[in-house]
């Protein structure tokens, strides 16, 4: 056969690329871990009934046949692979519901599949990095903070600026309902509202018009739509509004125990929103987007909330829970696109050990595993070929630093070391260096 | 819909279970990392021609069809799932070849897929963990010695004893010819030759002769199959039985490289063994089989070799490489079954903050931040419950360290943490316990 061709939609990153994206991941993990989120690692594949259980997605489903002729468009293992990671949750919940702990504070970083049409942006193949808390029964409003905290820290860890908007389900609609919007409008009024950013005020203001609400009713919705500010600002523009019900101060209320637990988090970080929406999800009070600031046009990147009810289709007990997701597939190419991420280190090595010459290959060894067990990570140039020759293949990879063994005897345990990027040598025993390095850097 | 049931042979651990298994898979990132193998991630999809090329595992192979009837059975999207790491790896190095610096040293750690039937540890999702190097052309033996070295050190470090046996693949079926095996009996001869350590010498000994050699080769083939220790012996031991050719000598002279590399590490490590065959693969030269010695039930756990062209179906370049699977699902399963791993913590919080009251909220928030900004796991219990159901729940997810928060004030920062399986208890200024906590754990 010929050169592969890629496949469309399912990505694939240079080693550069991919150092960067398994450090973005780690340091997602990193952070659910500091918070006690416990890893949870389901299969890809689940049955396709537990995969349509909520309706929506089969167009976009990948379901698994065998090769072989006959055994084709056999429906007795119908499985699929996961498009999210929510369901699979809500599956491993109920399955395993005697043995968990609850609150069950779990994160799972996976890929996920979708048959979509491919564009810009948008994969068939692509990770995403979850958290979830579920709770029997009751679970407080204090783990809905708990998110947004988790969130910040990430994106603070990558070096990204993200802005955090919350907003309430309960309130949502219960707002709408006020002024004056049928219940039966309801549904689409909602999914119109979310568009603001995209289109824009006035043609949302018509688009409203023509879901066949008045015109007043329509400015009420508008300014409804772009209403944000921290809590005091929503509450005091509701007043104005004279916007009140049993309904709209439940929701006020828990938007208030949310915003007040994250009142010690810098200001420009979140903002309530009445504007959001999540439109065609489950959620049942509290939900989030996140924006990258300067990356505005990459929209939410991060998304999620609560529900009343996780896995009710699958287990007779009632389990709330919140939860966020991270789409790092999108956010780490969009990077990539801009050429916004460093691409200079093509492997994790820290030190090549030149090789002098053969019979210099034990001293070289014991170089080696003197500093990877320091966690120093150390190739040996397997071949004593010219002194230039090596420091190219240290160059080319992006490996910052070299290490001349010439002067090394196991009692002496000198070295000498370049750092390619600096230019700076220094020659002193291995165990000042190693020390020196593991301060600085 | 009602309870889901499990899905025969897609493995999924509980919690306790999965923090295992996730350390385990980072310990092996940690040390590929550390020889300076590089990570590589590609799509769990590949196209059913690639994954085919091999031409051996069509019956094991998932493709991916689409769920509605009318796009069901289109041919269009012949993707199928991976079912190991190696044609991934062919593929990628044809298909970004202009790209790479040689040798290229990657690893992969990641799910495969394989539509066989389930049994006792043989899985139809499993982990494989890789480490490969691809250069052009020519790639030194020094390379085939690395392979050890970082499988022994990915075991000492799981706190496994693992036995590695290297044997050489030019070498088997020159001796095996020079004991007078036919050349078309040769590859049933070497696959039969496989068996010893499962049916025993006498049962060896019959099949060698039902294949239709004499009483005297089967003996002489016996013997080579049962030839191993040090690569002295083995050399004498060839010695003995008189077995020389320009064949034979080719492939004892890699072996004695390799071997030689090798001689710092400890014998009871490794061993020649001019008894494993890695009977339908396709190596070349070197091959590696490794066997934990506390549990040989398992067969070899950590198989591999070095093959003279990757990717020879795909691209006009010869290239060759040497590498190393790890069957990460299969121990791990073994040794849950065994109950010879612990499994006391549920989560990977390392202290669990206890809320005394609502208004101590932003104590425990500052607390809980300057643990997590030094690494240290750090959940809040978000209910101001009774001080027993606070430790229950931290007794019930193995969480080692409480901490009350009492006495902390911003300016004094005084805290006590009790350890839950020593019952000590300490009160002291936070940072110090921080300093004694990371150093001591």
């Amino acid at each position: 056969m010929s050169k592969p061709r890629p496949i469309s939609g399912f990505p694939e990153w240079t080693p550069a690329q991919t150092l960067v994206e398994q450090a973005f991941l780690r340091r997602i993990v990193a952070v659910y871990e500091s918070y006690g989120y416990t890893p949870l690692d389901t299969p890809a594949v689940e049955r396709v009934d537990v995969l349509a259980s909520k309706g929506v997605v089969d167009k976009e489903l990948y379901v698994l046949d065998r090769l072989r002729e006959e055994s084709r468009g056999n429906k007795k293992n119908d499985l699929g692979l996961r498009f999210d990671l929510t369901i699979p949750l809500a599956r491993y919940v109920a399955l395993h519901y005697a043995d968990l702990n609850f609150p069950f504070k779990r994160y799972q970083v996976g890929k996920v599949w979708r048959g979509e049409r491919p564009q810009e942006g948008r994969f068939r193949e692509f990770y995403q990095a979850d958290i979830d808390v579920i709770a029997e029964n009751e679970l407080p409003l204090h783990f809905d903070a708990e998110m947004p905290r988790v969130i910040l820290e990430i994106f603070r860890r990558q070096g990204l600026t993200p802005r955090i908007r919350l907003n309430n389900r309960k309130l949502l609609p219960a707002l709408y309902r006020k002024v004056g919007v049928d219940e039966e409008k309801l549904a689409d009024i909602l999914r119109e509202a979310d568009k603001l950013d995209k289109i824009g005020p006035e043609r949302l203001r018509e688009s409203f018009i023509e879901l066949g609400i008045t015109e007043t009713q329509a400015d009420s919705c508008l300014q409804l739509a772009a209403t944000n500010g921290d809590f005091a600002a929503i509450r005091s523009r509701l007043n104005e509004l004279a916007l009140s019900s049993p309904e709209i101060d439940a929701g006020l209320s828990e938007l208030e125990t949310v915003a007040t637990d994250l009142s010690d988090l810098p200001k420009e970080m979140w903002t309530c929103d009445l504007g959001i929406v999540r439109g065609l999800d489950y959620y049942t009070g509290t939900i989030y987007e996140t924006v990258l600031t300067d990356h505005p046009q990459l929209g939410s990147i991060c998304s999620g909330g609560r529900y009343d009810d996780l896995a009710s289709g699958f287990i007779n007990k009632t389990l709330p829970g919140v939860g966020i997701s991270i789409g790092v597939s999108r956010i780490i190419s969009h990077l990539f696109k801009l050429g916004a991420i460093g691409l200079e280190r093509h492997c994790p090595t820290d030190v090549l050990v030149i090789l002098p010459e053969d019979s210099r290959r034990a001293d070289c060894n014991q170089i080696a595993t003197l500093l990877r067990d320091k966690g120093i990570n150390t190739e040996i140039y397997h071949l004593p070929q010219s002194m230039k020759r090596q420091l190219r293949y240290a160059d080319r990879k992006g490996i910052p630093n070299v290490l001349f063994p010439h002067r090394y005897t196991p009692e002496e345990q000198m070295i000498e070391v370049k750092n390619l990027s600096t230019s700076d040598q220094v020659e002193l025993p291995i165990n000042e260096w190693i020390k020196g390095y593991l301060t600085n850097g």
